[in-house]
């Protein structure tokens, strides 16, 4: 009997690039189950998720089954040696318990950079030029009225301040340093290959990391220790005026910190792709007149959707014939080497 | 007795860097008519106005004595030398009267190309992945339902197709180079100096030109052989889910054309700075969820406007101290040379 690669959740551009990718290699299962209950019984002893090796994942599937906990993850074991998911975050799956389990995670680094770090330029832009306010305006039919330019910034010049230098971090890097904008970072350690006008600030200049910011954008993952990173502290050792660009997670930011900053005008503008308790969003932000508020489009792009399907199967294939896939996430990468 | 230099419309920003700029060698006077009656008269013999050689004029003072035609023109003759226009575009001007009459225009091109560059890229990146919608879905609590991935596309690997490469759109043509797009352009000549990246498609490749372009940016200045510059023809030559963006003026756009192509899908997208009769904007523009529409924020920053008051300031102060100023438009470069 073949080995069984489960698709759970959303697979939509990706559909004959998978029946390729796997022909002769395993028998590839749709995850129909309504809710989790029928999904975990699925996992028993006979039942119709038997012998599934390997599972794509895809967030869409919370909806009915919930996210990756240790529930999950304890009915995945020991069938389950591979949870390819498609996205950057992994914070919906239980790494801890994959670990306990033996169950290696993949995710899709390199294939949401681009568009995501697109969509961070996006929000700095409305953010700086007030551009979001603009069209509301217009569509007011208010044309510019109200609208004052003595809010407004050029990009060209001012200060980007990358929190978490990785790959949207690195690429958002790039396209500001078009205009040019300064590009300065920080990370827990200074990181191999950044570009050279990419200047690091350390554990020990964090402060000054601030305090020299015209825009903060957000660029690391959601873990435990990230949970309300950017709190009261940060934000009030950044300039009067300041923004905030946030295309990671909602909950790296203390959203109540971030509203009394925008309240008393401490903070200059926000831009937001992402929010503690998506798809609800704060009511509260929606009264800033200088909030650009997208709905967690940082991927949203048939181009980057496909590229992060492709990606996502392309671990499980790698996993099924050479034994591993290229996108182990760091705290599995020990699991990956006994293999 | 000091010639006199007359401040015609908003100065804003620089303030103190006219007092400076014009220290023992002019005394600055505003044009403080509430109509174009009382402006007119002030040119009489013993009018207010008498002596001013020079004058700074902004758009805005045509809401109190209208554009600067050919009546206005008249009346400014002979007493008046230069008009320094701030604004790249300076079509509230009717350049041909005043070569008739020697009066030199200069404009503020350099100022203004990256703000709008910017403005440009913002409605590229809006129309591409569907921004400007997204929001409006978010602020009436929909989140992401009725979205669609299929309808939005990432910039990296796309053409834009810049139309007019002068300082705009060479500024535009850097930021999309960082993606990478690739990026083609049509003048009617060769532009010398442009970047060895940027293709050049002359009038015998034209329509080769529209039909590669995934982005088509207007960037050429409004005269009367650029009005509708943008029509039917040029339009239905562009692929099927083309996106047009406009920073340049509303009129080099035949809009019933581009609406037609709107509403038959022709178009994916379009995103517009600029409107035929602004500030009214056409209310079938509204109707579509795909059209990204600012009040004309071209150069509404704090940075460009200072920049732009400075730059026309500077040509008076460069006219009255050395004869002339680097700005003159193109049109009346002849006469400078004869100064």
């Amino acid at each position: 009997m073949s080995p069984r690669v489960m698709i759970c959740g959303d697979l939509v551009w990706a559909h004959e690039e998978a029946q390729h990718l796997f022909q002769g290699i395993a028998d590839v299962v749709r995850m129909d189950s309504p809710n989790r209950d029928d999904f975990l019984t699925g996992f028993k002893p006979g039942g119709k998720y038997e012998g599934t090796l390997a599972i794509y994942r895809h967030n869409s599937s919370a909806d009915r089954i919930g996210i990756f906990d240790r529930p999950i993850i304890d009915a995945l074991a020991p069938s389950v040696k591979w949870i390819a998911h498609n996205g950057a975050g992994y914070d919906q799956i239980d790494v801890a318990a994959c670990k306990e389990k033996g169950i290696v995670v993949s995710n899709t680094p390199g294939a949401v950079d681009d568009a995501t770090a697109t969509t961070a330029l996006y929000l700095m832009v409305s953010a700086l030029r007030g551009f979001a306010l603009a069209e509301r305006n217009l569509r007011e039919g208010k044309w510019k009225s109200g609208l004052s330019s003595a809010r407004t910034h050029d990009l060209t010049g001012r200060t980007l301040a990358v929190l978490g230098l990785g790959g949207i971090g690195t690429r958002l890097a790039e396209l500001a340093h078009a205009f040019p904008m300064r590009v300065i970072y920080h990370n827990r350690t200074r990181v191999d290959g950044a570009p050279p006008w990419c200047e690091y600030f350390g554990a020990d200049r964090l402060d000054a990391f601030l305090a020299q910011a015209d825009v903060l954008s957000v660029h690391v993952p959601l873990k435990a220790e990230t949970v309300g990173l950017v709190g009261e502290g940060m934000i009030r050792k950044l300039k009067k005026g300041a923004v905030i660009v946030n295309t990671a997670r909602g909950k790296v930011i203390d959203e109540d910190a971030m509203i009394r900053a925008l309240e008393d005008g401490h903070l200059g503008a926000v831009g937001l792709d992402v929010y503690p308790d998506e798809p609800s969003v704060n009511p509260r932000l929606l009264a800033f007149s200088n909030a650009t508020l997208l709905p967690h489009m940082g991927t949203e792009t048939q181009d980057s959707q496909r590229k992060m399907e492709v990606r996502a199967l392309t671990n499980i294939r790698d996993y099924l014939t050479k034994g591993k896939g290229i996108d182990t996430v760091p705290e599995l990468k020990e699991l990956v080497a006994k293999l």
